[in-house]
């Protein structure tokens, strides 16, 4: 079976919930969710279907219900009202999507109510949808509760699932993967004559948006790499700015990507920028080497940990023993999350669920410095998807923190430090698919070595 | 003062408040709204906050409330935890904040709860929010209920204040404006090589990305522009196809502009497609050409209704006589929405309001055919920016209709109407501003007649 099998959803969809049902014997009820309001009743943002809706059920449907009991697979949804086909046009009908996706049974959502006895879920994250969940299963359903009972049962089961990818999330996977090293080729031929960040951004989106997709989260696009979070796109590029980019796509299906590259506006690294960046890239390069079934990812992480404290001993910016050094977290003052999560139909694959997906069970998130941020703690199994990405920042809330500072005065020449002043964010992020054997870069067509990234740049 | 006058800001926002206290005399509370989640808790989409809140306190700040009474601005918002700085950098605290739109007071969101009582409020569109809104205030505040007591009549002093808009906001629609009018140039020249919609589109808003804005709506971007809302990009652009590009940006305080253009595919109209957007474009000018103050906008839409009967007369389309065709509501066949809508913060201005804003006092939407989709139904007055957008659109949804087609047998010519099968859907929309003594077009610089567009497209 390919991905040019006729049927080849439905095929794909049927394997899933047959395979639920070997986990589990109580029937599931999956909702979509609705499109959401923007700033008034019909401006809507664009809808996005609850992902593990999309799991079973291949379509972003809008409003739409799945229920999965030993195998089969039941469609609640209304046909269009016949005064939507002027403003949408002729939608199709649901025996249409019936087919489409192999359900057994179509039922008009009026129905819903007589079928989800005894039935689990998993809270969709808008507010309507959860409500109407919490009615009609006579429990609360919420986003931000961990689930209970037969409901964290469900949730555990299709962890089980989507922890490793099937050949059919592996293809679209490989899309999104595809497109978005695109859009970063784009983005880097876009610095030189970029005046500010946004102009970045919006080479590297059209890029994403021409195929019909969209982002999978909102792009960081920014000279200000030491703000992880940086959602702004105003700011001026300027000659010696490194640029940092982290922006993946999303296909149709919502399967995701998420990538970043940090390269210079001007096309040259200065060479305390190509110093640091040749660190980071080695931790990189080292964790991505690392990835195979049965590796611990947490070990993963401490690798690059400790590659980056060698590299910032080597540059004089640390003072120590690499090990000790991580075992101080004082590579946490530079790169102070973790080294990566799952990815998957959520750019933090389940994470809606908390760290259910992310953590072993029985294991929990650590208090220590140098790893509480780390997303995900598992031994890695064949199909995963994972993203490897280190970096370091020069985080002003970190570095100018009087505790930090006190606690790591004498492992930090910030004299030396202060060299490095224009060194504020480099990551380097790529998509690492766990094989029977080792790894495939999902996003290896996208170039990382230092000359290579100036040579992308320089070619505008 | 003008747009570079220090404190600008602060001072719109005090005459704005100042105007809102000659109306009424209670106090209001105006919440800004919350991020909401996309497909978990951290992955959200942009946020936009709540127009009402922008009107008054001009900038989306996330999470925040202001309290006005009698002129007075009082900033209800926590300054970010120290640990946010990690992720999101360095915010501004609530000072800066309230120096720079010139709050006189400043107090934690604890507080809120003892400054509420017997003030008014209008529903914010996220569930977080408006749930909050209705345990504060002891009464439900639903974003799809109309406002009742106080709040209706702050509803109303808003609508009066938002009707007609302000030079601070008139400056932030011309830039929304000629945005507007870059991205739909771009998207013309993109057209020749476009293999697909979302191509064109992505053309279009890379525009609007790289000025750091965002589109005010989703957009449509379409070979099927005879489906009025339509938000999927997949179709193929084929030689013969007119693309019909519905695309607006949005400035970073929430202002909105909102243009479509048809255009050909091949850079050349067929003879069908010309005739049939001279008649739009005939509507389309006499329209704007009626803007003035204490004009009936509902003349406006007649006239359109009359201009384009009387077009499709000419074309032998229709048969009889214009005003006769108008009044049984033929046109309606062809052009089966209103002639447009109020512009301002919302690219329906105020419609989470319902039809307060958009229609005077006492007047309700008609049931006729025809008129029913009419957004917009007041006198004009100076201050107002409306779109002018009159279309011909051939849905089968309408032109199957059994009912339909046999209450207008006899007026229209079947066979000949075959003839124009290749014009599916054709919309010309410009932003036209109520002047003391007419009309500005803000949207101006993009061209509308057929020639000029052909070779705009046809510069690629």
């Amino acid at each position: 079976m390919n991905i040019h099998t006729p049927n080849y959803l439905a095929q794909t969809l049927r394997h899933r919930r047959q395979k639920l049902a070997t986990l589990i014997d109580f029937p599931v009820v999956l909702w979509s969710g609705n499109s959401i309001s923007r700033n008034f009743g019909a401006n809507v943002f664009p809808f996005r279907a609850s992902s593990h809706f999309l799991y079973f059920a291949g379509l972003p449907l809008p409003n739409t219900v799945i229920r999965l009991d030993a195998g089969k697979l039941e469609l609640f949804m209304d046909d269009p009202k016949p005064s939507s086909a002027l403003w949408h046009g002729e939608m199709p009908r649901s025996e249409k999507i019936a087919q489409m996706i192999g359900a057994d049974v179509t039922r008009p959502m009026i129905e819903l109510d007589f079928w989800v006895e005894d039935a689990a879920t998993i809270a969709v994250q808008d507010a309507a949808t959860w409500t109407q969940q919490s009615q009609l299963m006579n429990r609360w359903i919420l986003p931000q509760s961990p689930p209970q009972g037969i409901d964290l049962e469900l949730a555990l089961a299709i962890i089980q699932l989507r922890l490793c990818h099937d050949d059919s999330a592996l293809a679209e996977l490989r899309f999104a993967a595809a497109i978005t090293v695109e859009a970063h080729k784009a983005g880097m031929k876009a610095a030189t004559n970029a005046k500010i960040e946004a102009e970045v951004r919006a080479a590297m989106e059209k890029v994403i948006i021409a195929h019909n997709m969209t982002t999978s989260y909102n792009s960081i696009v920014t000279v200000h790499g030491e703000v992880l979070h940086n959602e702004q796109y105003h700011n001026p590029v300027q000659k010696g700015d490194l640029i940092l980019a982290d922006v993946g796509a999303e296909t149709s299906g919502g399967w995701a990507a998420d990538v970043t590259r940090t390269f210079p506006a001007s096309g040259e690294f200065s060479s305390t920028q190509r110093d640091i960046y040749n660190v980071v890239l080695a931790a990189h390069d080292a964790c991505i080497a690392q990835v195979r079934p049965s590796v611990e990812y947490e070990d993963i992480h401490l690798l690059a940990c400790t590659v980056i404290a060698s590299g910032l001993v080597d540059l004089g910016i640390l003072q120590g023993n690499p090990q000790d050094l991580v075992e101080m977290d004082a590579h946490a003052l530079f790169f102070p999350h973790g080294i990566g999560h799952l990815l998957g139909l959520d750019v933090h694959d389940m994470e809606d669920l908390g760290d259910l997906a992310g953590y072993e069970q029985a294991r929990q998130r650590s208090d220590r410095f140098g790893l509480g941020y780390l997303r995900l703690n598992r031994p890695l199994r064949p199909g995963m998807l994972v993203t490897i990405e280190p970096g370091f920042y020069q985080v002003p809330a970190i570095l100018n923190d009087v505790q930090l500072r006190s606690k790591y005065q004498n492992v930090v020449n910030w004299e030396r430090l202060s060299q490095f002043a224009d060194v504020r964010g480099i990551r380097i992020e790529d998509d690492v698919f766990v094989t029977d054997e080792g790894r495939e870069v999902l996003t290896a067509a996208l170039p990382t070595g230092a000359s290579i990234v100036e040579d992308l740049v320089k070619d505008s």
